[in-house]
Order: C-alpha cells, then sequence, then structure tokens
C-alpha cells in the first residue's frame, strides 16, 4: 500500500503509522466527517491490508484525538468542540511560544541568513498555492521544523509533533472558511522573518500568540456557525 | 497499551507497562545509573516474564526519556545532561503555569475547599515524610491530578503525564542533595493554596514559576558538582 504520509524526511513508517496518516488526513480534511463510523473491516479491505493493522492504525489516531474508540460502536471520528479547541490552543499557543523564544535566544549562533532563505520560499510557496489548504498547512509545520533543528529540545518538538494531527484539523477548518486565512499565514512568516531578523523577542512572542489566538477565534466561529445551523 | 505513567486510578497496566513502572522508578530514584546497560535477558529472567515483555518496556521507557536503545549495546539509562534538564523544564514550567492559570479561571467553580482541604493533607503528608522522596513526589504529582479533573484539558493533561517519568527523575536528583527541598515542596503547597484562595491569579503563576525554577537550579547545581568531581 502506497499512502501520502507527510513526513516524507523520515525513515519509512510502519504499516500502521501509513494507514493512520492515510485515515488522519482524511479526516484532518473533513473527508472524514465527525461522528462518522471508521469500520475496521471495511477499511482493511479498501487497503488491503490486515485488520490488526488497521486496529493499530485506529490506536494511533485515537492518541492523536482524531476519533474516538467506543467498546461496543467502535470508531467513530471525534468532534470538534469549542472546548476541544479551546483545550488544544491553550497548549499549543504556549509552547509555540516557548519556541520562538529559545529560537531567538539562540538567534546569533543560528545560519540566521539560511533560515531566514527558506523562511522567504515558504512564503512564496504559501503566496502561490493560496488555497490549497494542505501544502499551506505544511509550510507551516515546515517552519515548525526548521525551527526545532536550531532549539533541540527533544520534549518540545515530541509534544508540538504529537499535538500536530489535531492542530492540523483545526488549521484546515480555518483556511477553508476564511480566504484571507492564507494572507494571514504569508503575512506570519513576513512579520516573524522581520521580527527575528530585529532579534526582537517580544515581538516575535506576539505574532506567534496573534497568529494562534486568529486561528483559534476562526475556528470557534466555524463551529458556531455549524452549530447555529443544526439549531443546536 | 496505555502509555500514561503512574496513575493508579485507572485501568490495571498492561504487563509491558508494570515493566516499564518497575525499571523506570529503578531509574529514577537513581538504583539504576546513567550509562547502565539493562539487558533484555536478564530483566525477563529476574521478573520471570517474556523476552518480548521486556523489549516493549524498553520502549515505553526510550519514549519517557528514561533510557536510550543503540542498535548493537542495547538498552541504556540515559545520561542526565544539562542540556536535557534545561529542554525540560523550559517546556514543564510553562505547561504547570498554564494549569495553574486555568485552574485560577475556574476557581469560582470549582469545589475550592475540597481542593484546598486535600492540598492541606498533601501538605502535612510532605510535612511528615519529610526525607521519603518518592512520597513527596507523588504527593506534587497528586496535586497536579487534582488540578486536572477541574481544568479538564486532555492536551495538557496528556503532556504533563508524558513529562512525569523524566521530572520524577530530576526532583528525585534535587530532594536527595537539597534537604531543604522538602520545606520548599511543603512552602509551595502553602503559598499557592493562599494565593489561589485569594484569586491571586499573577501570584500563582510566580509561585510556580519559582518553583519550577527552583528545581532546575537545583538540579544543574548537583550535575556541575558530579561532573567536577569526575573531572569532567
Amino acid at each position: 500500500m502506497k499512502v501520502k504520509g507527510l513526513m516524507r524526511f523520515q525513515a519509512p513508517e510502519s504499516l500502521s503509522e501509513q494507514i493512520a496518516q492515510h485515515l488522519g488526513q482524511r479526516i484532518i480534511t473533513g473527508q472524514l466527517k465527525p461522528g462518522e463510523r471508521i469500520q475496521e473491516l471495511k477499511v482493511a479491505g479498501e487497503l488491503d491490508v490486515s485488520r490488526g493493522s488497521v486496529r493499530e492504525a485506529l490506536l494511533i489516531l485515537e492518541r492523536r484525538h482524531l476519533i474516538e474508540i467506543y467498546p461496543r460502536r467502535g470508531a467513530v471520528v471525534s468532534q470538534l468542540t469549542p472546548e476541544l479547541v479551546n483545550s488544544l490552543y491553550d497548549v499549543y499557543g504556549e509552547l509555540l511560544c516557548v519556541l520562538g523564544k529559545r529560537l531567538l535566544e539562540r538567534w546569533s549562533s543560528v545560519d540566521a541568513s539560511g533560515l531566514l532563505s527558506r523562511l522567504k520560499e515558504l512564503e512564496q510557496r504559501v503566496e502561490q498555492h493560496a488555497g490549497d489548504a494542505e501544502l499551506v498547512i505544511e509550510a507551516g509545520f515546515e517552519l515548525m521544523r526548521l525551527a526545532y533543528r536550531q532549539v533541540d529540545n527533544p520534549f518540545l518538538e515530541e509534544t508540538l509533533e504529537n499535538f500536530r494531527p489535531a492542530v492540523s484539523r483545526t488549521y484546515y477548518v480555518a483556511l477553508e472558511s476564511f480566504r484571507n486565512g492564507y494572507t494571514h499565514t504569508r503575512d506570519f512568516f513576513v512579520s516573524l522573518a522581520k521580527a527575528a531578523s530585529a532579534g526582537d523577542s517580544q515581538q516575535v512572542d506576539q505574532i506567534i500568540r496573534d497568529f494562534a489566538e486568529l486561528q483559534r477565534s476562526q475556528v470557534l466561529e466555524v463551529l458556531g456557525e455549524q452549530s447555529e445551523a443544526q439549531g443546536r
């Protein structure tokens, strides 16, 4: 089976990890909707893999907060609730700020011009592919990875990576509903590069905070509209 | 299989989780020392379990940053380096502050008097058992669990629980070397209760920060002395 895995630079993933990424991507992009059941047997048939591998993949997806597994009903795509979104951004925003802060502290010893030119590339990619949510989200995470390499904090990296599927999902919701999300992401890259070049740690902190808060509020707005439309 | 740590109120742990906790506790308390090899076969024999269960336990311990697994040498207790300690406390301290902040925000709707009386119990336990590092560390984490239940943020809880083994290990180092660590832990509980009762969110933040920073600096001091003694 060959499925689209996002972390192409890494060692080959286990089969269950590949299945998890395949299903995960379908949840992130809304092809599998909240409340929708994921049937082990059906997935195994479709992908021509063993049921055991699918079961393992579902456990991975549960740890990533993309599905819930119930004793009788089996796996169900998790709901995006305001509580979940707030919980996620409460922690995620803070960790991004830690990453930014530590990066700025090391700014004099990092390859700043290399980093800035990569950031410029990402900015252009977002500019050219506005409308392609998956690609823009990927650019955002690539920036995060660039920062990891400089900051070298395994606890921070691991935690942010754990949040990545859940954040991808909410980011996708925001980008699909707010066309200006693409401009915001590009502007985020531009202003971040500027503040980092100036060594302005406080400004970096504020830019990251604003970006995370904007995303949070956009997702919450979409959820609010959805629940209104459903008359809940 | 559950990846969470010592949450005894939960469902019974799998065998490999139990083995991981057993070995983990020996690493945390320094009975297994940094650089020491852990031999799969030997552990399997001692505990009368299968090699496969031990192997799985070792993978759990690797994820918890307590051991490193090398292709040929096998599992080795990880070194406590200043870099690792700084990485850990950079993230851990920040997350504890998020927990404190969110708890204070909900203070009016939580069972404050119940919480404060539990805190009082913990304070007395630390008072009575000063010198018993494991018990004091456990009291600290029990406070964290009390806060989880009120704050109800699965991302935060999961992340803090993931850090727990690594933090237990550094906390142990601090308590073993600084007898005043016990007094500090008790004082931490007392001042936290006071600031929370007063609804003073800024004070709570500062108390948590100071506590985490004190622990960090104590651990770093011990590591500095050790490396000096070894003439490194």
